[in-house]
């Protein structure tokens, strides 16, 4: 979407000590086939502080419904992931001379972390404009940008499409085999089969296995 | 000040690619001495940004006259840093169960930072109550709290010698020797010189220099 409106993508990703490398392989081909600028990915090592599904060594919920996955935070929740990464996202934006940011939290389909919200977009988007020289001194305003926020899966899976992107290349899963193929179980997978299927389209990450 | 408030404190440094590692053995001998319940260094590679004095090959500006740190950002100011220190002492203290995190920011002696102004400190705290599991489900409200804000680095001087803080385990310089010797002559050196002159006693870091 930040292509499609004409801007020059520098992509950042983040290798935070998560159970697997196959979202990181899957961000690099992404970026690379939609003709990004640049891909960085920072190495941060959230392990240090452990307490999440995602980093430490606690099973990943499967099998959750609808109802189980809008009733709380999930173990999956690492603490302050966002604010963290939005920050590092900041660092790069100023460097880069970028007043654009973009992220991809949604809120609609989502699964109960509280850094994917609106409210938390807007206020880390003020700490942005008074945190740096971008901000205070720069030609511009900081913007956040969340443009999938809003929307469900099924119309990300529908935009995606419409602006020819190969979903194929893109991973959800928080629990893939070695390999990458997705466990099918887990929150982000059902959330993913969801907007598929109310999209009216196969997934093709799925294709062949 | 924490400790005198009976906090029991968890702390934090950064290892993120500056010039020097002086200050990190200092962090750790100034929380030792103190009786941390515990002290983590988290690293962080700000380098592959870099755009700044203290993480890229860009020389630290020497024998500033006050008009001149006063007069806008310097070539030390690292890129949301603040941001990101903030950012991971957030999830760190989420992962402890603290509601109270605590920053030294000072915004009356500092150097032009955009990211230690008492604006900047309120709007993250805004963000931390959003960002997390503990500011949305948690027992109380998440506090950035930053005493030395409002302080001259000679009532800070002061303070540490009432609470019986060793000022000889801290240090302040952005350019010492590899023995880490202080330079003199950085904008650090030359506002902590002013705040042992204007409180009337020596720096016990320079004494056998």
């Amino acid at each position: 979407m930040a292509r499609a409106d004409a801007y020059e993508c520098y992509c950042l990703s983040f290798d935070y000590g998560q159970r697997h490398a196959v979202e990181l392989e899957a961000a690099r081909k992404v970026a690379a086939s939609l003709g990004a600028a640049e891909h960085k990915v920072a190495r941060i090592d959230l392990r240090i502080f452990g307490a999440s599904a995602l980093t430490a060594n606690i099973d990943v919920p499967k099998d959750r419904a609808r109802e189980a996955m809008s009733a709380g935070i999930p173990v999956t929740y690492v603490p302050a992931r966002n604010t963290i990464f939005l920050a590092f996202a900041l660092a790069y934006a100023e460097v880069r001379c970028a007043y654009d940011i973009f992220i991809g939290v949604n809120a609609i389909d989502y699964s109960g972390y509280p850094d994917c919200r609106p409210e938390f977009i807007s206020a880390f988007e003020t700490v942005a404009n008074l945190a740096t020289k971008a901000g205070v001194e720069g030609a511009g305003r900081i913007r956040i940008q969340a443009p999938l926020s809003a929307m469900n899966k099924a119309d990300i899976v529908k935009t995606a499409l419409r602006l020819g992107v190969d979903l194929g290349l893109t991973h959800s899963c928080y629990d893939p085999t070695p390999a990458g193929v997705p466990c099918g179980q887990c929150d982000a997978c059902i959330l993913r089969q969801k907007g598929f299927e109310e999209a009216g389209v196969l997934d093709p990450a799925l294709a062949g296995l």
